[in-house]
């Protein structure tokens, strides 16, 4: 993992990471099982233990190079700066910022920048059908004091 | 919901929609069960089965009213743009572009904007300990060519 991985903060119910500016995901790389560059996946590094996420950089021109489906993780793009196409069971659509796409596992895709700019997204894994409660059914509202130290600001 | 959210595009295995650039994340709003601007849930919009995710702008000076906590979801937060402070079990850490945080349940969270500029982030939900697979391993290389309509092209 690249030394941009910054682990900022861990505590007992959290950890915390810098990976950088958007501009610097193409820094990173991945070797196994195949080669990728621009890509980070966060779930290893943070100890996620329900989603994988990924953020990536796909630069111009570039064009996966193969169709993909899943086992059995749903997964959800973000895209976030850029643009490109997407093309999901052979129907192909633009993407740019903010399109947000929903994929089920069957899903058979792939995508391609054929922009002039680097094209950003993040990609999300989970398991089908896992998620209970959604929106902010699953938050409690914990009734203590704010406390922010104002020497703490920045 | 608002206008912005675009359906453009439904399949059998997927969804996908257009919620507009960052800055327009400030014209979402929710009602219930509270009221929170600039906030759009993903979830039903994109009938999601695993995961339940927001985008969400957050105004220069504000800050959650709240501490929260969490049932059953593991959160992630993804910081996009702008810089604000979280602070999970009483610690307080600054974030920015590129900051990634993982919060399991027990973790008591709240964040603000103290700076003068907007604080653009994604909060994904998933329940906690329900991955089974991460990074590429889920995921299955269909063996078929890849055809891009060249009149597709923006």
């Amino acid at each position: 993992m690249s030394l941009l991985f910054d682990r900022m903060v861990q505590g007992k119910n959290f950890m915390a990471a810098h990976v950088g500016k958007w501009e610097d995901l193409s820094q990173y790389k991945m070797t196994s099982p195949f080669k990728a560059y621009g890509k980070v996946f966060l779930k290893e590094e943070l100890q996620c233990t329900g989603m994988e996420v990924s953020l990536n950089v796909f630069p111009a021109g570039a064009s996966m190079p193969f169709h993909h489906k899943h086992k059995e993780n749903e997964e959800l793009y973000i895209f976030v700066k850029g643009e490109g196409q997407f093309q999901i069971d052979g129907e192909t659509f633009e993407v740019r910022e903010g399109t947000v796409i929903r994929v089920a596992t069957e899903g058979v895709r792939t995508w391609r920048n054929h922009s002039s700019e680097n094209l950003y997204f993040i990609c999300i894994q989970a398991k089908a059908n896992s998620l209970v409660t959604g929106m902010t059914e699953d938050g409690v509202v914990i009734d203590q004091p704010i406390n922010w130290l104002e020497d703490e600001k920045s």
